[in-house]
C-alpha cells in the first residue's frame, strides 16, 4: 500500500456552493418556524462560508443568517482580512468590531427579535451576553432545531469522505506490518498518526491504542502500557483529510488469541454486519443501533456494549445523525455515519469494529474496505 | 542553541494541588455571591481536576463545584475509566450517564437552584438544555463572574510558563539562521512549528508568518506567498509545553530595511518597552495598553494599532486578564500576560513585538529573553 498514489486535492468549494448552502439553510430555518441561524466558528461556519478563523478564541465571530435578507458576519477587526479572503465571502455582508468596544452590542444589532438556531459549540459566554441584551430573542441549539443541516452529503463531500476513509485504510494496512510486542501504546499510536498524515490527513484527531485491559475503556486513548504477546489491541483512529473526517476501528491480536477472544471478536463482527444491513432509506436511525445490539445481547454480552452504535461524520468526526436508541430520524441517501459496536470486558479486554457507511438509494455502502477478520500481529 | 539541554519534565500536580484549587474556587464563588461553579472540558477543568477528555464533543462532561459540599463530575460512561484515572479524581465525586439516556436530566440533578459561574467555552447546546430544565437556576460566564480564577500563577505554574517561553526563544534563535528568500510563508511556518516541538512543545497552536503586505493582517497565519528580499516578516508563534502556553512575536527583515521600516520597528520597540514599564502591582491592566498606545499615537501611527496590547496566558494562550482599554482589574504578582503592540500599514507591511511578562512585587519580569532589535535575515 506504500506505493499507492495519493490522489490530487479535490477542487475547492466555490462561492456558488456556499451561496446555495446559505440559501438552503435559510429555507430550512423558515420551514422550522425560526427567524434565522446564528453560526459561530466551527463546522457550521466552514460549511456555510468556508471560513475558519486561525483560532477559536474569546473574541466573538458570528454569522447571522436571517430567513429572508442578506446573511451578515461580524468579525474582530484584526481578523477582517482573513474573513474577506474566504471563498464564500461574496455571498454575505461583513462588519467588524474593535478591541476595547463592546462586541455584543455590535452583534446584537444584527439580530432581530424572534427565535434562532445557534451552533451547538457556540461559547456559553457569547450566548449569555446576547441573552442579556436581547430580551425578545430566544435560542435553540442547531442539533435540536436543524439536525439535518449538514447531514446529507453531496457528491463532492462523499468524494472527500471516501478519500479520508481510504487513507485510514492505508494507514491500517501499514500498521499491521509493524512490531507490537514490547512497544508502548503511545509508540504505536504515534506511528499510526504519522501514517495518517503520510496518507494525506492534515489533522489527526485521535489514535486510540487500547491494549489488553485498556481496550475495555472505549475512549482510553493510549498510554505507557507495554504491549505483550496475548494482548487484544483496539486501534481506533481518525482525523481530517481535505477537511472531511475519517474514523475507523479494527481490533487485532498479538499472537494467538484464546477461544473466548475469538468468540467475542466474532460476535462484534456479526453485530457490525447486522447494523450495516439495517441501513436503508426511510428506516429510523435507531434501527441500526438495535440491529447491532440485538446480536451482542443474544450472545450474552449486552451489558458490555456501553455506547451507541454510531455517529454522523463530515466536517467533524461526531455530528448528527446519531445512531442511538430514541433517534427516530429516517435515514436518507447521502447520510454518512459510523457503525461501531463493541464489547468491553472490564479489566480484561475490549473489541470494537467500525466502518464509515453512507446511505444509498438501496442500502448502505461502506467507505472503509479493509477486512473485519481479526488479524494476528507480532 | 541546538545543544541546550531540554530540562526534565516538571513534577506533576498532585491531588493536594487540585483539592486546594477546588477549595479556593468554591471560596471565590461564595465571595462573589454565587451558588457554585459549572465547569466543562477545557482549561478550567484541567486547572481544577487535571482532567481532559480525549476530545471535546457533544457528549456532556460537567463538574459541579458547590460553594459548600463535595464537587461532583458527571461524565459519559464510556469515558469513566479515564476520568477515574485523572490525578485530581480523589478530590471529587464521579457519576456517569449512558448513551440513549438523557444526559441533561442527569446533569440537572446535580445543580440546585441559584446562580452559577459557567466555563466560557461551555457549549451553548448544553447551556440551552440546562436552562430548559432548571427554571430557578441562572448562569454567568466564568470570565464575567470570576475572571481571576486562574489568573494568579503559583511558582509551579510560573516555572512551566518560563520553560515554554524559553523553548519559544530557542525556536526563534534557530529560525534566524535559516534562509527566508525564495521560500513560502508556509515553509518557514512549518519549520518553526517543528522547532517548537523539538524544544519540548507538545502542541503548536499558531505559527504566523506575515511577509510583506501579509504582515499588515495581524491574524494572517501563513500562506503561499514567496518571501522576497526587502520584505518585513512578522513571526508570531506559540503552543503548549508541559501544559502551559508560549506566545512570542518578533519582526525580522529580509535584507536591508528602508528608513520607514526602521522607524516603524523602532516605534513598536519603544511602545513594547513603555507597556512593560507600566507593569506594577495595583495598577489597572488598561494602563499597560495606554502606555504602549501613547507611544504609537505620538509617533503618528495610532490608527494603525488595531488591537488590544495583550492577554493573559496560562493553560491557554488567551485568557484573563486582558490588557485592554476599559479593564480596571488591578495587576497582582503572579499574573502572566503578553505585551504585543503592533503597527499595520495596509497592503504594505506590519511590525509586532511580543513578550510574555509576569508581575512581581516590584514590577514586570519578561519570560522571553531574546533581543527586540530588528534582525536582518537572508
Amino acid at each position: 500500500m506504500t506505493d499507492q498514489a495519493i490522489p490530487a486535492e479535490p477542487a475547492p468549494f466555490t462561492v456558488d456552493d456556499f451561496a446555495a448552502r446559505l440559501h438552503r439553510s435559510a429555507q430550512a430555518a423558515e420551514a422550522a418556524g425560526l427567524t434565522g441561524l446564528l453560526v459561530t466558528p466551527g463546522p457550521d461556519l466552514i460549511y456555510l462560508t468556508g471560513y475558519a478563523p486561525v483560532a477559536i478564541t474569546e473574541r466573538i465571530t458570528l454569522l447571522v443568517v436571517p430567513v429572508d435578507g442578506q446573511p451578515t458576519m461580524i468579525v474582530p477587526r484584526l481578523e477582517r482580512p482573513d474573513a474577506e479572503a474566504t471563498p464564500g465571502a461574496p455571498a454575505f455582508g461583513l462588519v467588524d468590531w474593535t478591541d476595547g468596544n463592546d462586541p455584543y452590542e455590535a452583534s446584537a444589532g444584527l439580530i432581530g427579535p424572534g427565535r434562532y438556531a445557534l451552533s451547538d459549540s457556540a461559547w456559553a459566554m457569547h450566548l449569555l451576553a446576547l441573552q442579556g441584551r436581547l430580551p425578545d430573542t430566544s435560542y435553540v441549539s442547531m442539533t435540536t432545531a436543524l439536525p439535518m443541516l449538514r447531514a446529507i452529503k453531496d457528491e463532492d463531500e462523499l468524494e472527500r469522505l471516501a478519500a479520508a476513509a481510504a487513507a485510514a485504510d492505508a494507514a491500517y494496512g501499514e500498521i499491521l506490518g509493524v512490531r507490537f510486542t514490547g512497544r508502548s501504546e503511545t509508540d504505536i499510536g504515534t506511528e499510526l498518526a504519522a501514517l495518517l498524515r503520510r496518507f494525506g490527513h492534515s489533522q489527526v484527531d485521535f489514535t486510540v491504542v487500547g491494549s489488553g485491559p485498556n481496550g475495555a475503556s472505549p475512549h482510553h486513548e493510549m498510554g505507557d502500557r507495554i504491549i505483550e504477546r496475548g494482548d487484544m489491541v483496539v486501534l481506533d483512529f481518525g482525523g481530517l483529510k481535505h477537511g472531511y473526517g475519517s474514523d475507523t476501528t479494527r481490533t487485532v491480536h498479538v499472537g494467538e488469541p484464546s477461544d473466548e477472544e475469538r468468540e467475542v471478536h466474532e460476535v462484534v463482527c456479526r453485530a457490525q454486519q447486522a447494523g450495516f444491513e439495517a441501513v436503508r432509506p426511510g428506516v429510523e436511525c435507531q434501527e441500526v443501533d438495535r440491529a447491532a445490539r440485538a446480536v451482542i445481547t443474544e450472545a450474552g454480552y449486552g451489558d458490555y456494549f456501553i455506547h451507541r452504535v454510531g455517529h454522523g461524520i463530515g466536517l467533524t468526526t461526531h455530528e448528527p445523525p446519531y445512531m442511538v436508541e430514541g433517534e427516530r430520524q429516517a435515514m436518507q441517501p447521502g447520510m454518512c455515519f459510523s457503525i461501531e459496536p463493541g464489547v468491553y470486558l472490564p479489566e480484561r479486554f475490549g473489541v470494537r469494529i467500525e466502518d464509515i457507511v453512507t446511505v444509498t438509494s438501496v442500502g448502505g455502502r461502506r467507505l472503509n474496505r479493509t477486512p473485519h477478520e481479526m488479524v494476528i500481529v507480532e
